[in-house]
């Protein structure tokens, strides 16, 4: 079977331009995953006659198609009445659904009005994918040659119904006989062109399991997909190309699937047992932020002074008016003082600093992008890492933040 | 002419989820207000048969086409070919265009490779809209009733060109008389529903000026748009309407466009000559973090202490250990003595402080989303506005920052 996609979402919001057709974007990647072609994606208003015409269109150029949207209970909501007369299928009520929202209604102690039930109808003859984030079931069921699948509008029960029943049902029709399985690995402190280059020989070769680049922030990610119909081989598969990759990169690895560096820091710092705390200037309380994002953090995560004038520099974190002076705060003498400071104030294991010019103007005779960051531990001399970043005020400081999350956990890993 | 329009996204990088349709929102916007009907989009990847299957699907139920995508100089860039053979009409050379792309490259001191001039073509008779911020000129053209758009796929370049020339070109092209002039005011303080409320007789009246509220992250933001054939006669509706709408949410309001509550606060502490220093603990940083992401902010803003421990708020804060240990971090007592602490050891104008609980978890058996907020200032009594948020930890992390920046708006607008 020659497969051709299309991807058939419901909605005047998206042709109002109140939302964006993320979910189409979502899809698109799951099916390029099972090796399914997108040859199309439709938006379609909430008016049946429009949506009846979007569907004869999709009949004659696609064999899979797939609706988001319009399964709620409003009488905007239209797609499986819809799709029912295009296909002269009934609607017929499922009776789990029925059990399910009725059960919502009772324990969230609200009265259930009669429309709610039209989201427990579904064409007959159909295959149920449980919504297990909302009340409207989805459905897949096969006629003319031709595979409908009909999902919820929601991001937040769209995609984990396609995800976990959805990719399954495609799986099981299609004949595909092997499972996919993707790994994300994680990688900072190298370029995307630098790593792709030093990987190039591998990428060229690739067959199965494939690797490929996201873009993403910075950092670089890649995604390795396996296809095998054993599912241990495919993830065996998975494993020596990573080991292969991180023979070439591996010291600029740092984490699989949706980590972030704040969060293997707070892993690290967690394990080893050791507190930190930070003085910003350059950064203004970024990484702080960033580490109080998580939770759990009090246990060592102690504080942080933002200095961002000189004053709180010489008077809170108590830098030496000396090195203010000769130096400047723009000066690795200032970030080593900052990160011994901030450590001994807090009376922290580790103290971090970060200083320097975001920009738009320079500062202190310093050029844009010229960034210290410092860290002191005790008895280790306190290390301070120099950079020229190119970019935009955010881009300098975000990526100075996570080059110091990078160097705490290459810190941490190497200590006991 | 009942308008009926139709955007067609060319890239088969959509297809594949690697980027989503961002276009088709912005475009979509920019016609609901321009009054055009848009009932279909539509993405087709970069292949010239299925292009033009959906160019011919488009001409059957739309008058009015705009394609976004595909005109760059590579071989997979076929939208201007493929609509050239669609509708008999020749690729002719637009001067212009080749001169700019010529220049750029001589500028750039970059050898320009033939296939650049590729993107001075231009299908012949059409109309140019410029790029002013690309290479690849847009155009827009009528035949067989029918008005064709082309526009460039990056974002960056399609955006300014629909918003300069695009929408004048619909608005002689379709004989609109009158001009369309929109504002975007903002709110905050005042729950959605709640300004919905106090306005419903104005919303409900509507029909020039019209007023759409838009979703966002916990402000209010509203969409005043007025039609009038004299553009002042336009603005002055918007005027009247606005005072209308502000006399009974007037208090609420703060600023207009792509405002943010950290721009408006930079705007009165410059206006008003203050200083301003921070002490966090609950928002770990956020606020000197978003104060900081703005530039010049130096001259105003002398840095804070991210005091997320208690032995911060004692040693280096120095908070006294009587109000940690009688009332704890967590109360009104505390978020007073921060911001007084703050505002003394920074020696600034205006301290601020943010103490609280971000859960999951309650602490000190205070429950989460119990948030203190501390505003101290010279010859002032220093005051503390507490709340309990319901949310997620960064849901509440983030409204409280907004509430410090709106209290601090209120304060710096009140006095002299």
């Amino acid at each position: 079977m020659n497969i051709r996609t299309e991807i058939i979402a419901v909605g005047s919001e998206l042709l109002l331009g109140q939302i964006v057709n993320s979910n189409a974007q979502f899809l698109s990647q799951q099916l390029a995953e099972l090796g399914m072609n997108v040859y199309y994606h439709t938006v379609v208003g909430d008016n049946p006659t429009r949506l009846e015409q979007a569907i004869d269109v999709a009949k004659k150029r696609s064999n899979i198609i797939i609706f988001t949207g319009g399964l709620g209970p409003t009488k905007d909501d239209l797609t499986k009445e819809t799709i029912s007369n295009a296909l002269g299928k009934k609607l017929v009520f499922d009776q789990e659904a029925l059990d399910s929202i009725e059960n919502y209604f009772v324990q969230s102690k609200r009265i259930m009005s009669e429309n709610n039930k039209k989201q427990a109808l579904v064409l007959e003859g159909s295959y149920i994918l449980k919504n297990d984030f909302g009340m409207a079931p989805g459905m897949a069921l096969e006629a003319d040659q031709t595979i409908y699948m009909l999902l919820p509008g929601p991001p937040s029960e769209m995609k984990p119904m396609f995800k976990n029943y959805g990719r399954e049902y495609f799986q099981k029709q299609l004949g595909f006989q092997e499972k996919i399985i993707s790994r994300v690995v994680r990688y900072f402190g190298i370029g995307e062109s630098q790593l792709e280059t030093d990987i190039q020989d591998i990428i060229d070769e690739q067959v199965n399991p494939t690797v490929a680049p996201l873009a993403g922030d910075g950092e670089v990610t890649l995604r390795l997909t396996a296809k095998h119909v054993d599912e241990l081989v495919a993830n065996q598969l998975l494993n020596e190309l990573e080991q292969k990759i991180n023979q070439r990169v591996g010291e600029f690895f740092y984490g699989y699937e949706q980590t972030t560096l704040p969060l293997e820091l707070k892993k690290l710092l967690i394990e080893k047992q050791k507190t930190i705390s930070a003085a910003e200037s350059l950064t203004g309380g970024m990484f702080s932020e960033q580490i109080t994002a998580l939770d759990g953090v009090s246990q060592f995560f102690k504080g942080s002074i933002v200095s961002y004038s000189n004053q709180m520099k010489a008077q809170i974190l108590k830098v030496s008016p000396q090195t203010l002076q000769e130096y400047g705060a723009v000066s690795e003498q200032c970030a080593k003082e900052m990160a011994d400071q901030i450590r001994k104030l807090s009376n922290s294991d580790i103290g971090i600093s970060f200083t320097g010019v975001a920009g738009p103007e320079p500062h202190e005779g310093q050029p844009v992008g010229t960034v210290f960051i410092g860290i002191s531990m005790q008895n280790r001399e306190t290390q301070v890492y120099s950079f020229h970043f190119v970019g935009t005020r955010k881009g300098i400081r975000v990526r100075t933040v996570k080059y110091g999350c990078h160097y705490l956990v290459k810190l941490l890993t190497e200590i006991e």
